[in-house]
């Protein structure tokens, strides 16, 4: 295939070059980049020194229009670049993955959440989520690839809304994160010595990715397990999001809460649940009774590991789940997405073994 | 004032010996072990080399008994140890602070939740949270110093209990803490190896700070804030608690969140609730509106930070406290104990500043 | 290829297992465990959960006379345990690979600098450097793996003693290591409250490897390049180590310092001697002018990053050399020594993409 | 006694209101800011909050001149910016204390390793270490405080210097500092994702506090003991300076090493001459014979930790020293300074325990 590549030097730009690094069916890939127009992949990100990428020099933007060749493009960039180029893109056909919040949200909610303007956009886009979306994702032109704490929450949670398990007005997701979820350019708030030996929670009931949360939920609720559809159902489903930042590199862990409705049930009724939902799931391991993800089990992977426990004195399930924030939260995912808009094994280049 | 302490090599005695040195207040501080019996602080535990501390010598334990002239003493032990000599002390009317859990909890519920036998128990114990327990403190012979996840937990959620704002029966409490509070021994579970970049949860609803919760806060909700008596007002009050160990040294972060019952309340409302009930508390710390703890500006204090915001959209109240699990979660608040037991001005040698 | 390994458990087997998992030539795999026994892989190290080993069970070591069908064994044990295995194996004709020290030395260094009896051997031990020993550990029946440090080390000197440009009786090693090196079990030394946050030096001057690297670089002022021969030359080498313990889970950086004979070199000079030296070997990176090895690009490898800087104002050669303790400074390099034993490509298995 | 600060809000400035918040002697803080101007400083810095400095509103430099009340200043800023403000403040007879680099060689030497113009200076300034200038900083106008690996390294050496005991042109000394020494701005190189889990080295041989060091060693060697007159002696001494940044917050560690002249020195030989030499000083511990300094003993204080060891088979003496790069490295030597200069106890509010 023949990918073209923007952002490639923030870090879901890199993961996402480390996983196509060595995948023997890249015929060609594209970097773009202006600050670093002409370097060399390898000058610009040693890490990549000496591999079959290493070569490739970034291209000028400029040169951006030439893509007609291209199988895809994957946008890694912070929000509001993507819609300088997407419309150029699906013009040319290119196919289009987009990593950041532009595409997935209508634009009210978007302009609500993430206090800037909604590009305008007529390229309709499909969630990048494939254990829900996966047959729209195969025929989409252009995927809005999930923020990574909603890929971790939404996979904790789906069962119980396709199922109708939980109030769906009173869900509570405790999310915690490691720093290069904020970002490579530096900032304060991931400077080593003041993220070290603390913990804290940021933009609390105002994270960007609530809305987006909410509106999977509700799809799940409304459709039970059938997907179909473009359009989302609507369903009031309301999350109250808590974000805080982990003194680690990578990993997300979510701990969700739901109430139960008035039914009995037990762990063990709700971990069947969850083990006949994603069975066939190749990126979504449940663990069995009793066991709780641990980040470093899915460390470098483009696993989601997802525990279950039923506490029967609070009526109330909790759902954990630990991805990797650059793996299945982002590079991981795009290219599960990629895999399937060009009608390749979804699980191509993205067996790996976690980082432990 | 002449102090016995027992434990003093595991991570609550050190810390309550380094916040003891320095304090001109300490006439006699006796330490005991039978494993560096005859050995001087200084030899064992580096740290209060050259300090005033550091040339008292471990007594073993034989000579325990002789304790008559001692003002109180301090158990620092792990749990199953402290009834071996509580007796002893209370006949010798020696004051006792003990941190384990043995005396927190009546005894069905400890059996259930330690999975240990409880000691035979004649001595009634003050619960030490002084933020409610204040007077009973003042004249108690014995005190039960509390679990760190459950200081963090209470002091979040008092004045919600208190004033009856939530569904008792459905709290939650996620909480984090770092790795001292899982003891000095070397286990599998705190080799830097095992921990380092990584986060999980344990004991999931099953850890035994869950019935001291309940029951504070139970007491809480029917007593208000005049806390009165000695025996515990009994109203059901369920809490769901899900501990996860925090690749740092020291440190507690609880997320709490409870449902509003009925009554419309912002942030700020439920906020001037917060700052009148915990005006007056040294040691507890309401933040201003928007702004949440966090656990490095605790570390090294026996202060709880505590951050409070209103989900108006799923009615739910988050409450955020942070603390030192070996300060205001063990050490710190046993001596504020200490202070108020011996008629002392409650702040003594607790104004500490942070590790920031 | 048919593979027994003992150890697997340690860090040294469990990074073994990793690398071994996804070998399409590894037709057989046999672990043993008296602890373990008829336990599954997966049972006992969750990380090989669903991969292609993780069904396999531990053997009682009872089974451990069964090996003739083997090609090899690993031994991944601490220091002392090998030799009760070694001759058994080299009787069935199975190669061995021992990851301890136990084969490194003579008995009387052995003695010496471990402070415990060096088991009687027969087997004369080839020292698994492939850099230095390639045609000799093609050709071995057993294979001494280096010491973490030694390999570091090393590596990052051999250069300059082949080359006879430095003193070789006043050499410095400056080395750090991660955390794994010192062994899964758990001890009050590798406990994360203990070692976070600070470094500390230990063994200094003292430590076992100091014999083995002045064996291998005496052998190389001896011989230069030519390598030839099983029995070592002897000139005099001395060399302090000074280990220091680094708050990472992996990774070995080490700054050798040697002083440069009255030659005048310039770094362009050296740097020119270790391109040439170096050039063919695929796990060994030579840093260009002016670039420093960094610990993160080599996690998760076999690749061992070298930097060299010539300071001319006090005549001393830095030479500086990062690996992956568990890597190059063990499973890694085993497996490369493997390879050659077995006559398979050298690299087979080990081309592995950073954990950056 | 009356402060002004620059620069309170780099790690130097913010350390330094940490020291001074609490002490009693202090009448007037006034701190300077135009960034933050008419801001108190609990709000800029949360830290502190409720403390005897957080009401103090930063002024506007503008108001710089206004300072012959003040008795000191002390100015924690970055390289190239005292200059701006020193002469104005010695005029008006105020005595100065400069964290920079700017005033602790001669201008020549500046330029080369600063790699920026000297500032002109009519102010001799004299070298804030007191364990050998301490008369000359007591009378002293201006005070440039030592760099962070210079002060480790010098405590490290200067027995061996003023005693003659190894040879001057030919030492190394391997310093690895945490992230803080790097400043507050946030960067690229201290980036938690980019500095977790590993280790570099940088500037290798060009890194600007050699000339300091060099400086302060030669001076040693040419007066022993004896500290004398303004003027540095000039001998020849050529240091090799490796510096390496440690994943941690705060602490410099230096293993330093000299080849021993030709005299039969053992360790305990060495010992006795830094016990001697350091008997005196309450910020300098020398650890008993086989000890070795930790980081974590000495975060958080003023304290120098030095261990030493004789290597008799490389006739090497290796002398290692501990401290905190925000302590003993900058704000606590400078208030020790300070004390100095203005005629208080030297240990006067630098009584502090370790952050262990």
């Amino acid at each position: 295939m023949r990918i073209a590549l923007l952002g490639a030097t923030g870090y879901g730009g890199i993961e996402t070059l480390r996983l196509l690094e060595g995948r023997k069916d890249v015929e060609e890939l594209v970097v773009f980049s202006d600050r670093y127009a002409e370097q060399a992949i390898e000058q610009v990100l040693p890490q990549f020194r000496g591999t079959s990428l290493g070569r490739i020099a970034f291209s000028p933007l400029a040169k951006f229009h030439d893509l007609s060749l291209m199988d895809a493009a994957l946008l890694a960039m912070p929000h509001g670049e993507a819609p300088k180029y997407v419309e150029r893109l699906l013009d040319q056909d290119v196919r289009v993955i987009d990593f950041s919040g532009d595409y997935r949200l209508p634009s009210d909610l978007y302009e609500l959440w993430y206090h800037a303007p909604a590009a305008e956009r007529h390229a309709p886009a499909v969630y990048g989520l494939p254990e829900r979306y996966r047959e729209q994702i195969r025929t989409a032109r252009l995927v809005a690839n999930p923020g990574c704490y909603a890929t971790a929450s939404e996979l904790a949670l789906l069962p119980l809304l396709e199922q109708r398990l939980i109030d769906p007005l009173r869900i509570v997701i405790d999310a915690k994160s490691g720093v290069s979820g904020a970002g490579r350019n530096p900032k304060m708030t991931t400077h080593f010595a003041e993220v070290a030996e603390s913990l804290h929670a940021y933009k609390v009931g105002a994270h960007q990715h609530t809305p987006e949360i909410e509106r999977i939920l509700a799809d799940a609720w409304v459709r039970g397990r059938e997907h179909g559809g473009g359009e989302f159902a609507s369903q009031d489903v309301k999350v109250l999001l808590t974000t805080q930042l982990l003194p680690i590199k990578r990993g997300i862990y979510v701990t969700a809460y739901g109430q139960l409705n008035k039914e009995e049930m037990t762990t063990a009724d709700v971990l069947g649940i969850y083990q006949t939902r994603y069975e066939k799931e190749p990126f979504v391991q449940v663990l069995p009774l009793g066991e709780m993800p641990e980040i470093r089990q899915v460390t470098g992977t483009n696993l989601c590991q997802i525990g279950v426990h039923v506490d029967e004195r609070t009526h109330t399930v909790l759902a954990v789940a630990a991805i990797d924030n650059l793996g299945k939260g982002a590079a991981g995912q795009a290219l599960q997405n990629l895999n399937l808009m060009l009608g390749l094994k979804e699980t191509l280049g993205l067996q790996l073994s976690p980082w432990w």
